[in-house]
């Protein structure tokens, strides 16, 4: 873990955001302009989901990704903005699909208003996610952005289609993270640095460095979801296991562990035999899963890294790295 | 009710979408081409999906119009794709939400694949659709498009929000049903008469067509989960009244009603006593609530002809005409 005034290089974990820090304030108020609603009880309601705005990270990338090429513009701050609602209609919408009760340490949606209030906030939410990016003059952000989406929900629907999958292959779980997470960090970099004018290859680059940073980000939170502290994360944890959905541990344990640890967890994957959160933690430890799913988020930001290269030296890069870094030692 | 073999005016039911039979065609091959899938599960959910296509009422409004101003486009044939699949995200979704099991006379996906699968498929299919709107070369559409989602979102939620309530005003249920539903049938043809060229009094009576037919169609289907005929209707009946949704029958007759009978029907509406369809429906003709109804529709129905005068003769205006003169006799 990392102390909290423990620092990346040279930048603190509240510094990270700094070169953009007065953007997202603009973002903010954006998100806040288009959600708002002549009915009470729907302002009410997203005034709650505001609270869920945490890290911001992909408003963040976008942001740094356009100051690391240039200058900020409108459309980088409606595009920001754009990405964080996009982010928000999917957390609701997990967290009916999940069954969480608390995010942010806020009880979520579902469980104070009911699945059905969570269903159609989600839509209100991404519906004005596109109706922001229709303000634009040009079309590629809206098609980027829905071509994103597209691929979001393919991920999402692989991985209810793969629950209770105790055969589910290291490959699958890649392509189903990279659908479901990746694709959007990615699209946050690439539109930050094609917005600021950048040429094809740093477009390309920062595409890439966009999907590294939501792999790595993805696996470490899929540990977290095993080994973190809810009071840390503040949101429910052990969802993957309440609902069969093997991720990299699992998988990696599934493929090392003893005869006799394997079957158990084969079961427990399928649902067919329960054991507590220690348990699996125990047997995930014992087969090294733990370490190696750090390991592999490890190369991940390494790629991620190397991409940074496409830019030339400033704070907004630095941030950008201290950022890559810190996924690997986040606890929440 | 209209039999089988009867016209009106001159156009039999089966004959309404005539004049745009071949283009509806088209519609279909662009919606499969656009929701599909490189994973066999995400397909066979989607042609599923597309058995609920059955009226094709909103992509026939917007071809009928562009037809009745002039040539149907490749616009035109894009922009009745994307209403239909929003609408058919709406289905999804709304099948969530009223816990519906039976839709077109096919299971629905909240049947068969769980909730969970319904939420995922729903904005699977919302995201294709703006996606497919973003393929057009101008902005308009995906602004209107996203601004008429925003709306129908909020009409939704405002319904929710009046589950259960008992002094649920006509106010409130009109606004309700102009954003869940006219808003649409409105969109669809204002955006057909506007990307054929039409001037702007045109589009704007177009609009005011649309929103006249959404509200007469809403009113009338709110009267069939009353008293129709689940075989049919194709789908499961009597939601409004399981999830105490007060629609324009039953509003009429807590005005009219005995006190003995309203006071019951109160209590019903706010889940605090169960009667049998039959016994409710009996109160409604005791009071007139039906047939007052059905007026209120029919005068909703004689703004949305005079609006036809501001088209000129033409087989697309006749069956926009017979269309919603349809609306008033249609049992499914």
């Amino acid at each position: 873990m990392l102390a909290r005034n423990m620092t990346i290089g040279s930048i603190a974990p509240a510094d990270l955001y700094a070169p953009v820090a007065h953007y997202l304030k603009d973002v903010e108020h954006i998100i806040e302009d288009e959600l708002f609603s002549d009915h009470p009880a729907v302002n009410e309601l997203c005034t709650r989901v505001s609270r869920y705005r945490g890290k911001m990270l992909r408003p963040a990338l976008l942001l740094l990704c356009a100051k690391a090429c240039g200058r900020v513009n409108d459309a980088h701050r409606t595009l920001a903005a754009v990405v964080e609602t996009v982010h928000l209609a999917t957390l609701v919408h997990d967290d009916v699909l999940d069954d969480a009760a608390v995010r942010r340490k806020q009880p979520t949606i579902n469980a104070t208003d009911g699945n059905v209030t969570a269903v159609l906030l989600g839509d209100y939410l991404i519906s004005h996610a596109y109706h922001l990016c229709s303000s634009l003059d040009d079309q590629y952000a809206a098609r980027t952005i829905a071509a994103t989406t597209n691929t979001v929900c393919e991920g999402e629907l692989m991985e209810i289609h793969h629950r209770y999958d105790d055969r589910l292959s290291e490959g699958i779980y890649f392509d189903i993270i990279e659908n479901k997470t990746a694709a959007l960090t990615s699209t946050c970099c690439l539109l930050g640095v094609r917005y600021a004018g950048a040429d094809e290859d740093v477009v390309k680059a920062m595409g890439d460095f966009g999907a590294a940073i939501g792999r790595a980000f993805q696996i470490v939170d899929d540990v977290l979801d095993l080994v973190g502290d809810e009071s840390r994360t503040g949101k429910t944890l052990g969802l993957d296991l309440a609902h069969g959905s093997a991720t990299l541990p699992i998988i990696h344990c599934l493929a090392n562990a003893p005869v006799d640890i394997g079957g158990r967890l084969r079961a427990f994957v399928r649902g067919e035999a329960a054991f507590g959160r220690q348990r699996i933690v125990d047997w995930l430890e014992s087969t090294g899963s733990i370490e190696h799913t750090f390991q592999v988020a490890r190369e991940h930001v390494q790629t991620a890294l190397q991409q940074l290269t496409y830019l030339s030296d400033s704070p907004a890069r630095d941030s950008l790295a201290a950022m890559t870094e810190f996924i690997l030692r986040r606890q929440f």
